[in-house]
């Protein structure tokens, strides 16, 4: 895949707002087209959770496996060919084994929380992990204390891991919110990144448990109504390509589609982008204001996420070059 | 094999001192004699390490896992069938991997040091693990808090791990030590059952690094003063079975022999038995004022195990039953 030259275009500062499978996908494309020093990805850290004392941050990990082509391709989450014998041991000693730990990804738990112990902060720590794993891109946790997505099911208020991994997203949602009397704070590194960004992308993510935790920290949306804001749908012919979005539109009383996604985002984006397969629906996303173009965003592989976010990016420059001579 | 009737015999309430694999053999066969009302063991903490945040008990774990019938009978230590997935992940993330740290092996580090964070007693975690792995006997670390072995060598000052792992015993030991200013404290529950033991066994550990710090304990040599107390060498035809004793024992200036480890506890013991091989050496541990036993103390098997800890107890029994009717 060749990458960009800078006769083809001119330097364009990009940071990718990503949630799990689906946003490192589209980051790994921009990560073999732009140089590190033009991408830095900020990933949703509402997930995150504690498991046997181990801190556990599942969107960052599979950016982080994702980029360094460590992640496991049938799942999307965890190392390729990952053992799962301290799991077994674990659940033979009487614990839940619920949460799939796998042996090679307990390794990344543990350099993590010995890290954070160490006094480090949760960026310092992802840095220090993105660089043992041979990524020259920055990752970025979205912020530096917990902040987690709470969901009010028709089981109780839940965490998201236990939404998603131990109930298998089977309750229904009923709201999703973060602790509002101590709203989150992004890191000054994410902060930093998104004002000097020439453009935001928010990667193929689940809007309300990937990509809202990000826009909920104090002063990103306002920050973001002045950024040029580019989005990728993460539905596709009314269904996600992975994980519950579609599921949580409807109990959430929205029809699953692309265009409701761009609705979530309306006051935010300059440009969206939808799949091939939605190409009717561009019509009404632009009626929401903001420039549409379809794409093809599957991306299985290594080669369709460049392609889908070399398209991005071509369409992003035409965008702001016609926007600067106008 | 068969259990103690109380018509053979009446009940002796045993505390076994253990350090690693040789200890963890005698106090198995112990545990195959003697009730759990019966058996307490008191196994050796100088040896514990942190690593990566986790903390390891390597003589307690060996004494849980061969009592729990989860030992590796090849090496005496860690899991049977274990693999090291973490470990290689964790070496490829630049990580130091001279300790081996198992997949199995890691889930008793992780709920020990989760119990440890949750605020229990180390006492109160590792009876915790013995009950998760079924074991029925006491088994106690010597104190709460850590209390490590120290070891001056031509190498500088090291801990216990980093000389036997690390190091593989290669340096020369000059003076083997405690933190002097500060004594260690045997817990409450390891005072407890030693003033209740009708007999307190050394079992066939290093006696540098495996007993001496359970008897370098405030108040521990003293009270054991007060009880009848035995000890199986560990050392057979001048070597040790297993681990770095002979070389030790050389290094410090003594001829490693079985009555050479009579002569370190010549002031506590009532009874010393040695490897029928060593027979000769009978008169020389008799003439430190000690009964004295030759048996066959290899024990490969369970069912040697609890041969040699038969011929033990019965030879207790009748050496106390002699006593008393003195």
């Amino acid at each position: 895949m060749k990458k960009y030259s800078p006769s083809e275009r001119k330097s364009l500062r990009v940071a990718a707002l990503a949630g799990g499978v689906g946003g490192a996908k589209l980051a790994q494309g921009l990560a073999a087209l732009l140089p590190p020093e033009d991408l830095t990805i900020i990933v949703n850290t509402g997930d995150d959770m504690e498991f046997l004392g181990l801190k556990i941050c599942p969107d960052v990990d599979t950016v982080l496996y994702t980029l360094s082509e460590r992640a496991n391709p049938s799942t999307g989450w965890g190392v390729k060919e990952d053992s799962f014998a301290c799991l077994s041991a674990l659940k033979s000693l009487g614990e839940e084994g619920w949460f799939k730990l796998g042996d090679q990804d307990l390794a990344t738990h543990l350099l993590r929380t010995q890290g954070l112990r160490d006094g480090k902060s949760l960026t310092q720590v992802i840095g220090d992990l993105a660089r043992r794993m041979g990524i020259s891109h920055t990752i970025l946790p979205m912020c530096d204390a917990p902040y987690p997505t709470l969901l009010e099911t028709d089981a109780g208020v839940l965490d998201f891991q236990t939404y998603f991994v131990q109930q298998q997203c089977s309750p229904v949602v009923k709201r999703i919110y973060w602790n509002h009397e101590k709203p989150g704070e992004a890191s000054p590194q994410v902060m930093q990144t998104l004002q000097e960004a020439d453009c935001v992308i928010f990667c193929p993510s689940n809007p309300f448990v990937s990509i809202d935790p990000i826009l909920s920290l104090t002063g990103v949306r306002e920050l973001l109504k002045t950024r040029f804001c580019a989005a990728l749908s993460p539905i596709i012919q009314g269904k996600a390509v992975k994980g519950p979005a579609a599921k949580m539109f409807q109990e959430l009383g929205f029809q699953p589609s692309a265009s409701a996604v761009a609705a979530t985002y309306q006051d935010l984006l300059d440009v969206f982008f939808l799949d091939v397969l939605d190409e009717a629906e561009l019509p009404a996303v632009q009626s929401l204001g903001m420039d549409c173009l379809a794409i093809p965003s599957l991306m299985p592989t290594l080669t369709e996420r460049t392609q889908t976010a070399d398209l991005m990016l071509k369409y992003i420059q035409t965008l702001k070059s016609q926007g600067e001579t106008l």
